[in-house]
């Protein structure tokens, strides 16, 4: 089971190192199926990337040839992945990313240590 | 649209800069929807942290209450999405990761510069 030696710099990651559980492995498929659709991927960075970090439905329809129905939709798929969050102020209601999940699926992918810039 | 003073520690990573395009976002996406399911992101896992980082169909099986052709569907799921590849040696198909996906899909969520581990 030893990957010492290994020279394409993934001997670390999470899910390199050992095989995941079953458990674990349904935990992070929620989040990478809630993202692995093209809208949905760029619902998620129109959102981050967006003034202060967060949109409305208001500020995300422009970009899309989709209903607000549809939109909604996708955003609450995104939500209940625990992706994105909402909160309701005044009339409408406001996503920003949760940046604990991103962080979290990102580092199950990534190598470990390797990713230093140099001092 | 700036994000400067944001202390989630996601403003430079390249989800969160600037909204993806439709292509890229395609891109991405299908590589998402490839491990956003829990068997195949076992199987990813399992065939990484195999002894020399490959594993043949043969090694997988036993893992999982799933018939071999049911395992060879989702192997080649990873393997259309260039998750995994495969070569033939003998009888078998070896799979390994591919280790450059991963670091892309990785680094397109991952916060920018706050890995490093210090020195």
């Amino acid at each position: 089971m030893s990957n010492q030696g290994r020279d394409d710099g993934l001997c670390c990651s999470p899910v390199m190192r050992e095989p995941l559980t079953a458990e674990r492995a349904s935990e992070l498929a929620r989040v990478f199926k809630a993202i692995g659709e093209p809208v949905r991927l760029r619902l998620l960075s129109l959102i981050a990337s967006h003034a202060g970090g967060e949109a409305c439905v208001c500020d995300l329809t422009g970009a899309f040839e989709l209903s607000g129905p549809t939109i909604s939709h996708h955003l609450k798929v995104l939500r209940e992945a625990g992706v994105i969050e909402g909160e309701r102020r005044g009339t409408w209601i406001y996503y920003r990313v949760r940046p604990e999940t991103l962080r979290l699926v990102s580092e199950t992918l990534a190598p470990a240590g390797g990713e230093a810039v140099p001092a």
